[in-house]
């Protein structure tokens, strides 16, 4: 019962990354809803390696042939959901795990291998099973049919990703402000910035086909608005939008922690300080945890992959998995509003 | 629904801060566990104000009398559980809603009060409903079952919460060697230190006796330390033991973020060197998503208290509610591990 | 978990027979719904023994003194629902164990004493602890909340529970035409009947009587119609109409059968005959799970009471538990059309 | 949500019938299970028209060629169950959709189609969608996992489902003795008898032939004996081994009434009359909703097929779906089975 999240927008996801395929049940999205399936197929091509733009292909791309093509196999007709359950899923075109039977003896530093063994009494060795990046691709799919059902319930509602810090690089508040003025223009697209990293100070790209030679890796953050927000999601004691966020950002791997509006930085600050601020930044756009209808703000730390050099050649992984993260964080965002959303319409008689 | 917590260990919290009682159904709960009704009520008084130390009584007793006296309703007999649903509950005796009628009109800043007419039509005036940390009552009880449960299956584990930071001042390295030294010992209990902040440079006392009289406000961190952790807990995908975490502490009211082991400061670290570590302070004992045995360490971020002077008055808050969280934020630890080790139980034929 | 009930309108009952009180929390009532104290608790003296009528008291009291004055402990504010849990609790006034001390270590004939040291280890010799028809309080008091919410949401539905069969007696065409008669004029309340069995030809009270003095028991039949049903209730699947309803009713003590319109007499029927026939008394108003505005009409079969003479003087118990399981069956009713209104809310865009 | 069943032992069906596939994930199944995908293949065959015997194709067959080869995408690894989620799904092979295009403006009396209209705001006319005997195709391959995870577990136990009746025609006392002896000796195979009617007097193939021809369609009873049962499974109040089962058995399509041991036939019996009786055959192994160990009997109504004759021309459909219900009832009988057995293991320290 684990492999499922949502309480009404509710979805199972299934798959091991080298067994025959991986994709999502969604139970729960509502009828009427207007799918396009080339922009699905879209959305999963944005979590693929070497997708952020051309200058980053030669750094992001890898060996790896993951043509994931969506198959939609049930809950949609005529371009419509039917309001039964959606099955969408992507096979596994490649799957070799001739390599890692190389491996399967040595559990990898980092790796969740050992401690399957000891909640299961085994260890599919096949790749890590069902721990690996290869899971996001269902969570992406489910993301899609989420942000079809919210975008065609609330039309201005506008989720958007972006990596705000690789490493010791972050973005500067310039940065920041640039990117507030491009979303209010309605001109940003975090996918034309390489590694999805809206500056241009630093060249990203650089330093990661550096990484990659050298076997290094880096970690960093990703950061979501959330514009045009509606107003009265989320409940008030678990299922405030600030722990539904959290806990399914925390569900994705890699991830060492999760902050709300200005998170830790509100600790140190003093109470008069704090109250004099307008609220959105301050708390990320929730009290009591409910949207107030203010921009949402909240952050996700990545730690570095643990895969090093040696594995790394065998795994084919990348030197920083934060950019193709974002399609993943978004995807999970827009999961958890569609949730709450279709929550709030059974809070008043 | 979404007063509920736990798929197994399963609980439902009730009550308005000023309404009769709070409480908790606990539906879930395996028989045979012992249960002493005065230990479960020393847990609850832990929650009140002025219950560190005697040092701090001055500072932080409020006027507010909650007696907090304890009924088990179900559930419990002659000192075990029955198997069958647990309730628990306590009668608010004090309940001066009047100093709130003052207030109705014009919610408080940084309150809840105005969202819950977004979402249910209306604003229950008295004293903030259910988002208020009288709330917190239901967990503490809840948690109690939940550690009673788990120490009698796995008697070695032990749930350390503390105060890590209040606004900027911080923990040093020595204190958290000394802490950790004495919990090796057996020795360290974290109600005795002033505030539940394990230090003795800063005089806490006077500095939250000063904020409360200038009607100033803290926020801080609490941090949890999970010893002899079972382990293979936490399941693959959504119910992983760092996000079920995350979600049962997001859930409490004030926070402003989650960290799990080393946290955002891992994300400026390179893979390499992380990877050079032992694990245990990194990832916080988790890897994939379940436990290795290793120390459970996790943080969580508190924003200062809303309440300015001339509010703070009439409804006599705190000037820092960090300390008080404390057992709160054990609660909800033993809360999801009680719940993930009944999980575990299906796993394996 | 299992003492949960409901997706939405969900609801966990609580208390043990001979324990402190019975209870129930409700977690996903609607706000707004108004609530009348006074006629909560005539629903819950409905279910106590001897409220029949007056000619039938001499019958049915028995000399248990169940005050079951209803407590309103959270959830509601000024007569109308908060969106907030609602807890809702009966002090069990006159709890005399003594008498089942006798008894407990000989379990009794049909009871389901023994079956409970297999499951939890132990058995709560006080009267059964939760298999007993003081559970059912906490279900009528969740029914009535779920009435409150339909009546409110939808004027015209009504429920009407009522006993078909005690024994061996039935109600003829000729009664049943009677009462179609009556509910068209909203001129029915089959409390005014002896044993809620709404005919003249037997005398119903002399039988239960004698009974009683020769500790006989007997079983029975209730049938519910609902009139002005809500079409488009029940989900196709798992949440259909009539297997939620199924679930409701047999999870009722003493429960032996269900039926869904014409039920079993509809299995020797040859399909042209059965679709020359109009909808609704053939199939109880739903289709394909999905109820069709016709009346919904549904049976459940009781056994007859397991105690026989001499423990019944010891536990009390009536000669037919029919007449007191119609509110138990009503409320259940409502708690279903309730969980499946707010369902529906979520199926379409 | 309500494509779901089970709360630990949890699986969600998808698929339309005539869409692309029919399949099922289930989320729950313990790892380490064997698993045998022809064993599973057969299972599927079962339920397929015309899989009786041999005597009994000629009646059957239609000429839908079903070939419900089965396909198990995730959870199994060299045939044992990983602990993971298992996608098992069927292609539709024939969708001759075209057919059913015909009908589309006519929805057929006794079908679900018109109410799917009210709940959806569409119809997806292409053969009723989710309401189609197709959907058991799920939860056959469900049963099958849920089998192996109990017979791997509790060795002895035998779930035997068979024809109690068609129609007007209802096995004698001796076709039931015959039965039970040859359960007993481990040598029934109800898959021998044609329609899975264990008896010899009537001719129910060449009966069900002239219906076929007639366009005349049977109802009947399905009833299931389950030997060597585990004791204390089913959960006190709302998780009662009779309304899971109840619930389970009234979600399959064209049920209309469930019974539990003598079911109807003891309400008509008196207290003293039933209580001298042995327990088993009077309350079908069921005591407080709780397993006894002893054999547990309940029964399933079906009503006669809706489909009259021009319609099932089109349609294809049988003139008595009872046998085919069979293998759809027993698999539900498993699913069950597997889910309070799970449960089970939470409820003592």
């Amino acid at each position: 019962m684990s492999n499922r999240f949502g309480r009404l927008f509710s979805w199972t996801t299934f798959g091991e990354s080298h067994g025959a395929a991986v994709g999502v049940v969604i139970d729960g999205c509502p009828a009427g809803v207007k799918i396009d399936v080339s922009q699905l197929q879209k959305s999963l091509d944005r979590r693929r390696p070497g997708q952020t733009d051309k200058a980053t292909q030669k750094v992001l791309v890898t060996e790896r042939n993951e043509l994931d093509q969506v198959q939609v196999i049930s809950g949609v007709f005529e371009g419509v959901t039917l309001g039964t359950p959606i099955m969408v899923m992507v096979h596994n075109r490649d799957q070799r795990s001739q390599d890692y039977d190389k491996i399967q003896k040595s559990p990898r530093v980092g790796h969740a291998d050992d401690t399957w063994v000891q909640k299961f009494g085994h260890v599919d060795h096949r790749g890590g099973g069902r721990a690996s990046a290869r899971e996001t691709v269902a969570r992406v799919m489910a993301g899609y049919f989420a942000e079809q059902y919210l975008v065609q319930k609330h039309p201005k509602v506008q989720v958007t990703g972006f990596v705000k810090a690789i490493g010791e690089h972050s973005l500067s508040l310039d940065d920041l402000k640039n990117m507030d003025q491009q979303i209010l223009n309605k001109s940003f697209n975090v996918d034309e910035h390489a590694a999805r990293f809206p500056q241009k100070k630093i060249k990203i790209d650089e330093l990661l086909l550096a990484a990659k030679e050298q076997g290094e890796s880096y970690g960093g953050v990703v950061e979501v608005w959330v514009d045009h927000m509606p107003q009265g999601l989320g409940e008030p004691v678990f299922g405030k939008l600030k722990n539904e966020l959290a806990s399914a950002m925390m569900s994705i791997g890699a991830t060492c922690g999760f902050e709300m509006g200005e998170g830790f930085a509100l600790t140190i600050k003093k109470g008069t300080e704090v109250h004099k601020q307008s609220d959105s930044p301050v708390y990320g756009g929730v009290r009591g945890g409910i949207s107030t209808g203010e921009r949402l703000i909240f952050r996700l730390g990545f730690k570095p992959t643990s895969t090093i050099l040696d594995t790394a050649k065998a795994g084919r992984h990348d030197p920083c998995i934060v950019p193709r993260a974002v399609p993943v964080v978004e995807a999970m965002t827009w999961a958890v509003l569609a949730d709450l959303d279709l929550l709030q319409r059974s809070n008043r008689l």
